[in-house]
Parts: structure tokens; sequence; C-alpha cells
């Protein structure tokens, strides 16, 4: 069932920008409005998605200052932070307030401005990164995210027999994908040897098993299934499920099943009526190439213990049965924190549209998002369907 | 007509504590829970505010951590950040859910940690309050929260002719009421004279013109009007709104007029089914004294201009025609910047059902509580009224 449409879509290039935030997310957000044909006076409700604005740039509040840049300020504005599911989240609440009729059309977005170039260095974001660990438990020891994903991606190797080798295959094919997208962090190839070469970061993580640090900022209209067919190009979103799992990492009843991706995803399918098997295509949160084999079990894609298998045998890839991340994922579209959960939505959109050239999944009528923050401690899943 | 009702209230001490967020927070929810006689089973989402956890102390990503010290991972949880007015942004969303059925009882709380005491000096925190202001086109000028809020009240001494010695009253007032107070920062009395002798801090304002960095929690128990009747003292919701004004301060169409506190409470008057004159009494956000007298024209307490005067004639003091903060307000209970929304609604909470002592409004019915953010770009305005 629709529970409301996306009628416009935007986003930036990831990667390094000099814009300030302001100008990163205007960018973004007058790009939906086009692609709606909507103006200022169509918008009714802004739900805004910044992780770390104020660690990294002393800029909070960022609600009503961004609205007044993209000729909104008036209408009641919020800002999300939920870590790296910060837009998702605000994407959720948003989806539900217009399905309750809360609002009627809203601005959804989120932006970021997180690369060492921007400001802070590498050692300086990792540690404004560990800030969405847990403070007393987790950051005196030492543990940044590279080394949570890293724990447990190593559970899952002891459970199932995951290899680096089939975690390789996950940057591989996102690499790949990237190369077909205008607006990702990285553009080009790379090989298994390349990333198996590549130095360690955290234990089974190399470099090359990691996301980058991003800038960057995406943008999307969402209105009432009623409104819906008086847009050009209305892409539904028939579920939105958001969990929360225990906090922290030491609590979870399994460090490799990412609970809060298995209720979320259930949540989703079940307003959607669908299953994992109706589903074409999806985009996972691979901050790590270990997170995207959590992911991609986790959302039903594959049986546990099979995510690796699956990755090295092709079948995530482009012209696999089970497409994951055909953007490049954050592996290489990039990952702006705040901006991410709604980049993800935009390629829905735009793969469901029929919209995106040399990635486009053919035949995809039904698309599925996966967003996490932290150490899965919060995950949003969104499902989206052309319109019946 | 009743939106939602919140059947159970608590928060902690205002001022300076050693303890963590997550040690604040647990106290304010569980007393909550108590309060409303319920357990962790019975909350299905939380909706959760702090300002500034990642610049204080590098802690983010709060909302599943404290869902996991409370009893409810696995729920919904959402951070917001909307400056001071982050808690009160966070209620807004939930009555809204609550009242859309998208869900039935809900924990919603604010925490924060802010004294100097706890970390950082009074430097510092002025540094990292000041990031909600506009980072191009005010931060750089070296403009901080006293010097917004002055250049606020200058406009309004200038065009209606308030004077030091009202703004002194606003001071003197809401010190009173806390000393009935027993969670309120400050307990004592002041003087209209030791308000004028303390030193300059942003012309007109002097030290005791200021609220305090505070550390505190505050949560309440959101349930809908269906379920209300089955708790011991619900109190209702009749009207949430929310507005943005245009940031920064120098596109304002007036400095001193808080166009979102109009718009905002226009929105939850017309909710509400009622006029300023049928409200007993008001929490407003007295983050300097002359905000209060700014907020309490914004709200239609009195009419543009009479504010300053209303204040020095004891208009707003708890035996006065129009009563504002009888719990000392931010100036004497004190501005944990997360928790101050929520905390404004636990005191409407026990006004209305008459359990505050020596500072109870006599035959309360009707209670009004102002949040705002930044330079009131964000205006929180809450009404509640004995369930009928």
């Amino acid at each position: 069932m629709t529970r409301a449409s996306v009628v416009g879509a935007g986003m930036t290039a990831f990667g390094v920008h000099e814009s300030t935030l302001s100008e990163l997310f205007a960018t973004a957000a007058l790009d939906a409005y086009d692609d709606a044909g909507v103006g200022p006076a169509d918008i009714d409700a802004f739900y805004f998605g910044n992780a770390m604005g104020g660690q990294t740039e002393n800029d909070t509040h960022l609600a009503p200052k961004l609205a007044t840049e993209v000729g909104i300020a008036g209408v009641p504005a919020q800002r999300f932070e939920d870590a790296c599911a910060t837009s998702a989240s605000a994407f959720k609440n948003a989806v539900q307030a217009v399905d309750a009729g809360i609002h009627d059309t809203v601005l959804v977005g989120g932006v970021e401005r997180c690369t060492p170039e921007t400001g802070n260095g590498t050692g300086e974001m990792t540690r404004i990164f560990a800030s969405a660990s847990h403070r007393q438990y987790e950051q005196p020891t030492g543990l940044t995210f590279p080394g949570v994903f890293a724990l447990m991606t190593k559970r899952h190797m002891h459970v199932y027999g995951t290899t680096e080798e089939q975690l390789a295959h996950v940057a591989v094919k996102n690499h790949r994908n990237g190369t077909y997208n205008p607006r990702a962090h990285f553009g080009r190839e790379a090989t298994v040897e390349e990333v198996l070469d590549s130095p360690i970061v955290a234990d089974p993580f190399r470099l090359m098993d990691c996301c980058p640090f991003s800038d960057g900022a995406a943008a999307v209209i969402v209105t009432s299934d009623d409104l819906a067919d008086s847009y050009d190009a209305p892409v539904d979103v028939t579920g939105v499920g958001q969990a929360t799992d225990l906090v922290p990492l030491g609590l979870k009843s399994t460090l490799y099943a990412t609970q809060a991706a298995r209720d979320a995803s259930a949540k989703a399918y079940e307003q959607a009526g669908i299953t994992a098997n109706d589903v074409d295509f999806a985009e996972v949160h691979d901050c790590f190439t270990g997170a995207e084999v959590l992911a991609s079990e986790a959302i039903g894609f594959f049986e546990d213990g099979e995510g690796g298998p699956a990755a090295a045998a092709g079948r995530s890839a482009l012209d696999g049965d089970r497409p994951i991340n055909p953007s490049g994922g954050l592996k290489a579209k990039g990952h702006p924190i705040g901006a991410t959960g709604t980049a993800q939505i935009v390629e829905l959109t735009e793969q469901l549209r029929g919209d995106v050239g040399e990635r486009q999944i053919d035949d995809a009528t039904c698309g599925l998002a996966h967003n996490l923050g932290g150490d899965a401690g919060t995950t949003v899943i969104s499902v989206m369907e052309v319109r019946g």
C-alpha cells in the first residue's frame, strides 16, 4: 500500500567540496524542486538531517537556517541526528507525517561536510565519528568505527567461514558500479588483488574495504498518495521500518546478525505487503565491505552465511539475481553521513523511473534502502515501488 | 480538542551534576514511568532531544543508547536537535505521531550537561552555544547568545520604551518562583537593585538578566486520548504549534516581534479552540529577561509594548492576572538546553494536576509552554488543559 510518494529528487556529486553546508544543501534541494516542478510555496514542512555539523564546524540549529536558504522559512522544520542513519530517520518521520495527513508535501534531505580537506584531518574526523559509539564503554578503549564493524565481521567469518576475498569482491563490485555513476566519489575500477594488497585498517578490513569520508547533500520531495498523480514521475513509498538494537556492541545478542535491520525490514515488508523475494535491488549501508555482507542477509536477500559467497559469485552485481548498491554504495559513491540515507532514496527513485543509464537494473519495479547508524543500533529500511 | 495526553512526568533537579547523560536521563525517564505506572513494555517509540552532546563530550547517536538504558531498545527511536527548542520539537513530533495513531504510548524527553563544571569552561560553553547562530554571517562577528537577545531587546526598548528596571523585575519574579521549586538551579530571592548592580554581560543584560548553564534531564509519557482514561492523572495536550523564522537575525522582519512565536501560538490556539485569554499561566523561554518580555507579547498575554510594564507591575507574578514561569523559568530553574522543552511540559502537567505546592496557580485549567531555539528561529508552543 502506498504510504507516500517521492515526486522529486536531487543531490550533489559526493566527494570533496569547498562549498558551505548551506550551499551544498541548497544545490540538492533546488534540484529536487526542479525535478518535482514545485516551488517553496508548495512545501509545508522540512525534515532535515545532519549528523556532525556541531562537531566539524560549530554549526547547529541548521533546520531554520537551511529552510531560509531554500525559501521555506515559516514551515515547521526539524533536524534529526541518528548517526549514519540520520537522513533516513528524517525520511521515515516525513513519510509517517504525510501518510497520516499531518503534512501534504514536504522537503526531506541531509547534508554533511566530513572530508579531511574541509577542515578536520583524518584523525580528528575519526575521533568525531567515534562519538556515535558508546561514550563510557567503547570510546575509552580506543575503538573507532572500522574496529566496530571489524568485530562484527570477524564474528561472521568465525561462524560462517566468510573470507577476506569474498569481502574484496564487494569492494570490486561497488567500485565498478561507481564508474557508471557521475555523482560518485570514486569513479574507477578496482581489483580483488588491489583490495587484498591494500594496507590493514582494522583486521579484517583493509583500506579498500572502507568507504571514504565525503562531502555532499541529497534531497527529495515527498507528497501524499492523493497528490502524487498530479506530478510527472512519482515513485511510491510502500514501507518504512525503523528499529533500534541494544547499544553498546557488547550487549547485542549476536554481533553479526544486525537485529535492528531484521526487525526494521520485517516491518517495512509487512507494510508493503511483500517479501524479500519481491525486491529487485537494494541500496545497503556498506560503510565497510563486511557491513554489506551482514546487511544482505539481514534484509533477506541471502540466507545467513551466504552473503560472502553470493558476493564472490557475482549474485549482487548489476547483472546478478540480487543486485546490491547499483549506485556504487557508500564504498564508491561516498558517505557524507547526514546525506547518505536520502541519497539512497534518490537512487531508488531514479532507478524505478528507469533514469540511471548504464547502471540501470532491468525491469526494476521494487527497490529497498537500508541505512544504519552507529554500530547498527539504529536501522531504517525503506521500500519503494513503481507507482501502480 | 485533545490531541494526546501526558500521563507521566519526571525530571532531575537542574543544576550541577556529576552524572553522565545516561544516568541523568534514566533518572528522569524512570520517574516518568513510575508516575504513569508504566514499564518499558508499554512504550512503543522514543522521541529524544539533546542539543550539544557531540560538542560537549563527543557523545552522539544517543537515542538507541538511552533507549537501551531505559529498557526500550527495539522501538523506533530518534534524536532531535533544534538548539534550545530541541525537546519541545521532540514533544511536538511525538504528539503528532500519537494523535495520528502512528504510536500509542511514547517516551519523550531530553538531557544536557552544560555546566562549566562538567568539563568545558564558561568560555568554551559560550562558543559551543554560539554554534546555534549563523555560521557564516554571525559567528565570525563574535556575536554570542547574550548579544543576540540583547540586540532583540534593545530594539524593543527603542520602539516601546522598555527599561532595564522592568527587565530586572522579570529576574526578581523568576528567582522568587524558583524558591518554591525544589528542582530549581537557584533557590534564592533576588532584588531589583541586585540585578541592576550586577556586571554587564551584553548591554542591556547584566549577569542577573541571564539564565545559567545547567545540567539536567526531563521526560514525559505521552499516550492517546483513547488510552488516557486508563491512567490515574492524565493531562491533555490540546494544541502544539511550531514555526520557523528567517535566520540570521539580520533577515528578520522585526527584531523584537519573534514572528515564529506568533505563528506557532496562532496554530496552537486554533488547534485547542481557545485564545490567549483562556490560558491561566505560561512557561516561557526566558533565557534572558528580555526574551520573557518579548515572549509574553508574542503569545498574546500582553499587548505589544506592554510586556515590560506588566512585569514591573507584578501582573506576571504567581498572584498576578497573567502568571509566567511559575517554575522559576530558565532564569531560576535552570537551562539544560535539550531538557528545557520537556521540563516545561513537566511543569504544565504538575500545575494542571494541582501538585506543585507553594507555586500552584489557583484554579489553573489551561497552561502554555513557549520554547524557542537559537535566535527564536525555531519556536514551539504547546497548550495543555485539565482533562475534560
